[in-house]
């Protein structure tokens, strides 16, 4: 019983930190999205896509969070935005705290859209409120259909799902209506877009819908007017 | 300081089950391989491949770890093997006592290969010991090349790696010889197999390693006359 008591005041410190955040985001007028999924199914080369176009039209900053390296963090400064790496050493998710002491050592001020990558874990961040607007979960083709059934948490807890990967198709064994499907009987909130970031299809009515939501954060919650594919 | 405590409790409870668990195994002459890998590396389908190879010349139990859903069993359960389905809800790894409760419920008369199939996670696995002999680390070229070193302590953990989805390299941005080199870069005693459980390349090589450790179980850590590719 001693381990959920201590389980539960952990989280309920990040709740708060997290809290903070939000608080503190919100004030500023920055819209931040926390991407989460698998390792290796996109999360950068959606947002190295995403950056050139993202970046005409609203200040971006990123958070990039890894159990090891700042490959990462090396490939988006490419695109000359602000950009932390915190790399956890071992640690299997960010927390609200983490992102507190990253975002200290920026400068935000021009910053409309924050973007924190998270761990490559479709578990342990479910768990863990950074402060973000929202989740956004990435899964890929190759992953297979199965997956929002076998790792329900992340895609209830997740507002937008990005399937990457489209390309990849005619090659695997995923049906992507079922994939939808198998979404949508977790979450049937979830807003879907299918995208490809080496063909870059897909990728024109993500960042529409994202920069939208940026200019009016408020409205996220109820503002469907771009339509995802 | 009250947190690391009560994980060190964690951790030690788990070992000393595992301790109890690898005796068990050893007395009864049972090979135990605990595979782990990111959700939809390819865990389920190598083993689906490998089945009837395995059964020609060994009995082969199987246990399956999931966030949720049986699915995985289901798919095992048509090669006609002991297969029990442990089901996390939530939790991001198998425990050893998982383990202990689920082969508990299994005759293991005539077995002599265990599989257990971890949950779909590149982390939180490496750090719970279930008793097994050796961790097989499943990478799919999909994920990308750079994984060994963005999560070394899994490829560190494990004394095999199988490179899944070699089909698919023509498609992907994944070079082979440099995920090699990554891997061994953190682990220069990992044995790499490089396969695909689509067209089947690689995989008799792969069971041909597994059924020898299996007949001599305690040669293992030096026996290296079936090459990998």
């Amino acid at each position: 019983m001693s381990v959920i008591t201590i389980e539960r005041k952990i989280l309920e410190k990040n709740d708060e930190i997290a809290r903070i955040n939000r608080e503190s985001f919100q004030r500023q007028g920055i819209f931040v999205i926390n991407i989460v999924s698998s390792p290796g199914a996109g999360k950068t080369s959606i947002l190295e896509c995403c950056l050139p176009r993202l970046q005409s039209q609203a200040g971006v900053a990123v958070v990039e969070g890894d159990v090891q390296t700042d490959f990462d963090a090396q490939r988006v400064a490419r695109y000359d935005v602000p950009v932390v790496q915190v790399v956890t050493r071992g640690g299997c998710h960010l927390e609200a705290r983490l992102v507190q002491d990253a975002v200290s050592r920026m400068d935000l001020s021009g910053i409309r859209l924050l973007v924190i990558e998270n761990v490559g874990n479709l578990v342990c961040p479910a768990n863990f409120d950074l402060g973000e607007a929202l989740k956004v979960v990435v899964l890929s083709t190759t992953e297979g259909d199965d997956k929002p059934l076998k790792y329900p948490n992340m895609f209830l807890q997740s507002s937008v799902l990005l399937i990457n990967k489209i390309d990849l198709l005619p090659y695997v064994d995923c049906d992507l209506q079922q994939l939808r499907q198998n979404a949508l009987a977790i979450n049937p909130e979830l807003k879907i877009f299918a995208l490809s970031a080496t063909t870059g299809e897909g990728i024109s009515d993500w960042c529409k819908w994202l920069l939208k939501n940026c200019a009016t954060p408020d409205a996220m919650k109820t503002d469907h007017s771009v339509e995802a594919t």
